[in-house]
């Protein structure tokens, strides 16, 4: 390395390290830390935080580390205020879970036991649903990618709603239809101009999505009974929502006009958002990168909640309906992360402190295989024995694989560390379990809370399951280094 | 949407339009595609690709789709151009292959059996690289996050290598050695200005690396041996390599003159490219994105060959020690991506095409849940039935998963497709395997082609074997919808 870069090198992170406290101090974010009773959790002084009583440092102790802990209780909370008919409406909405956000059977079942259907995306969660004892007509099936034997499966089973994800499949669902000799029950996904295009639905603009609907109803084989939309973008405002709704009742309201279609089912899909996470801006980002400067973080309490975003979309459907003098059609809803993002957490242990002089690693043992999203959202981290000890040093916290993308907080204050001591990262009820890897190291177990008791709901994984499926040649040692 | 927003839309939808022929022309790369010959794939007039006489098609056809194909050959002569001893050397390196890249047992065992050790980062790859019959000796053992364990065992079997990530390991291997009275054979692990800091490695710069030595030596207990480091970035040209050995090489004369330590062994790491493979430049990026101009190809005959690498190391290696009048050490060498990048491809099918207008998606049976590196790599796409048709026709190719950051690639040119084609994404050697999910769908089998003979390395995940670990409740169906 040359003089000059070294000597520009050596410049440059003394102004970062004049620069930090100023930018720290001058721009810190109104929110930088959640409190613990935002997730129903205690904080006991000197034993640290528990969940119903149960201690969340003896859970890691006891089931091992990393673990994911769900809380069956808040899960029970979503679940109920979901399916809350609204004060004043007619009715409520019919709820479907979102299957891909937390496949975990002991989650769904739990969800099932409570009322809410499955909303399942391929052929395994079809399965899976079925396994799971959910009742045909409360299944959902969507998706861009659905196996002929699994759109049979679900026409002869009868389920609730089959979603054609692009215009093309229509054909499919009709071939089969046909040959079974059975009238599925269909709807078709669209986008609204302010939602996705991408893979997913056929745009309302420029009449594609009617030509689907004319189509569907040409088949003859199909029982045309739904109109289905995500709005693909968060929604976190009541704003957003109106919009979103707005444009899906416009269009039911075309299908009306022009095909004299009366639906049976509007199924507005999931993007609710989790209150208390919320995407890592890039201007943050970069501050928390460069200057340490803390991450915003979420107003959760301005964020839509779900009661709030259920009494919403029931009192804009009936309001517009009754203004139409038409019916009011079913509503589902399809939430994912609105559902289990704040019902689980996930402990892990400080495996390492490494001393880097300008700041300290933390090195975990759990990192981006566990924890995929931590890279881009903003989830509150406990230290779980000493939450309330004053957080005055940053960390740089990572996982246990071998690659600098294993980190999961660039910059987070937090109590002084120690080997041995457990964090928790929040919110790991939507799309930690699905992405996990078992990259160089087994996936964790999982276990529920419930009325102050701890039930196993997944054990972990272990290092004779990681080549079970494979085809072992007999054991021929390298030969010794010559 | 207002109407300004939509007439702004509309107007750089259209601009797009008219601009995107002139980019695709007037920008195009050097190179778009890389032949099939590249990776020794045959293709025959009128049926498609073959390897080693064995058609991709029928494999897809026999053993499910999407399916990885191990060539063993190709393996093989990447193993033994690692070993070789270049022209004119004393001796080459030993070799120890990165488990973390592609931990399949099948593709492990093929290289053990050519003479290839084994580079571990985690107790899993300890035990597995026992459990193959690796022989203690030929195991290094890196890392941020070694159980104790693990260390325990590593010490007790007297494993090769024993490298400290950090400082502070130093300690803990002094524990563990005193308790077990044995004296493991230690490294420790040094950063070069060159490459990165981050959570790996001590730096050598400002002494740290210094200090670490001193420190292990003090110990008593640790058999310091080794000196490791990684250059991190990619090494693609011999600049590249050049640089690092050099800064490598001045501080084990530093550790000479200042601590009289002679260096049994000097671990450079892995980090050299997959030719075929290159990360992809934000500009070309986002030319493919709005454009749809193509991605421009590696040049793969300019980047190091593994030979050209192995030659160039082992000669700055002895021309610096013989210039020095000290013996040349042991050279170890880890490759990862180098030693397997090329030698397997994934084989996916189209199950939809959907129309779009503007553009074609075809939407596949893999996705990112098998094939995450396609996000940001250059990865070689090839119709396996029809590889020499005219490729007009630029697609977007999605995968199975619900989320639109399910895209592989966001305009690929390709012969016309229809639904039940089979592509075969190249160099799915390197980090596919380790990154895979079971997001919603189970994952592929592998399968390897040796000597025109398929052998199954790895069958595919069932739909039970992905709750096998599940704590199932008896099954409570969902109440019906009210």
């Amino acid at each position: 390395m040359s003089l000059r870069r070294r000597l520009v090198g050596t410049a440059k992170r003394q102004l970062k390290q004049t620069l930090g406290p100023v930018v720290q101090r001058a721009m810190a974010p109104a929110r930088a830390f959640l409190p613990p009773e935002t997730w129903s959790l205690e904080s006991r002084g000197g034993q640290g935080l528990f969940l119903e009583g149960v201690s969340l440092s003896q859970l890691a102790q006891e089931y091992g580390s990393p673990l994911h802990v769900v809380h069956l209780a808040a899960l029970h909370r979503n679940a109920d205020a979901f399916q809350a008919v609204p004060p004043g409406a007619a009715g409520g909405c019919e709820v479907y879970y979102s299957y891909k956000t937390n496949p975990v059977p002991g989650v769904l079942s739990a969800l099932h036991a409570r009322g809410v259907g499955a909303e399942v995306i391929s052929a395994y969660e079809l399965w899976l649903a079925l396994k799971l004892g959910v009742a045909p007509e409360r299944i959902v099936y969507n998706g861009p990618v659905k196996s002929d034997a699994s759109i049979r499966e679900s026409i002869t089973r009868g389920i609730g709603l089959l979603a054609a994800n692009h215009r093309e499949e229509l054909d499919v669902f009709s071939r089969h239809a046909a040959e079974l000799g059975k009238r599925p029950r269909v709807a078709v996904r669209v986008t609204t101009m302010s939602g996705w295009t991408s893979q997913f639905g056929t745009p309302i603009a420029g009449g594609q999505a009617m030509a689907a609907y004319r189509q569907a109803l040409a088949s003859g084989n199909l029982d045309v009974v739904g109109l289905h939309a995500h709005r693909g973008e968060l929604i976190r405002t009541e704003a957003e929502l109106e919009g979103f709704v707005g444009a899906v009742l416009d269009f039911a309201d075309e299908l009306h006009r022009e095909l004299g279609l009366d639906l049976e089912v509007l199924d507005l899909g999931g993007s609710l958002c989790t209150p208390t996470v919320e995407h890592i801006e890039q201007r943050d980002w970069r501050l928390n990168l460069t200057f340490q400067r803390d991450l915003p973080a979420p107003d959760f309490a301005a964020a839509l909640s779900i009661e709030r975003y259920v009494a919403k979309v029931v009192a804009q459907v009936e309001a517009h309906y009754a203004k139409k003098g038409r019916k009011r059609p079913r509503i589902f809803l399809e939430p994912g992360r609105a559902m289990t993002g704040n019902t689980q957490l996930l402990l892990g242990r400080v495996h390492a402190l490494k001393d880097g002089g300008e700041r300290t690693w933390a090195v975990l043992d759990m990192g981006i295989n566990h924890a995929e999203c931590v890279r881009n959202e903003y989830h509150q981290l406990f230290h779980v024995e000493r939450p309330a000890a004053p957080a005055h040093r940053a960390y740089t916290v990572v996982g246990p694989i071998c690659t600098p993308a294993d980190t999961l907080y660039h910059a987070v204050r937090l109590p002084e560390l120690k080997v041995g001591d457990t964090l928790a990262i929040m919110d790991a009820g939507a799309y930690f379990v699905p992405f996990g890897t078992s990259f160089s190291f087994p996936q964790p177990a999982i276990v529920g809370v419930e009325g102050g008791k701890v039930r196993r709901l997944r054990r972990a994984e272990t290092h004779e399951d990681l080549i079970t499926f494979d085809d072992l040649v007999p054991a021929a040692p390298a030969r010794a280094a010559s």
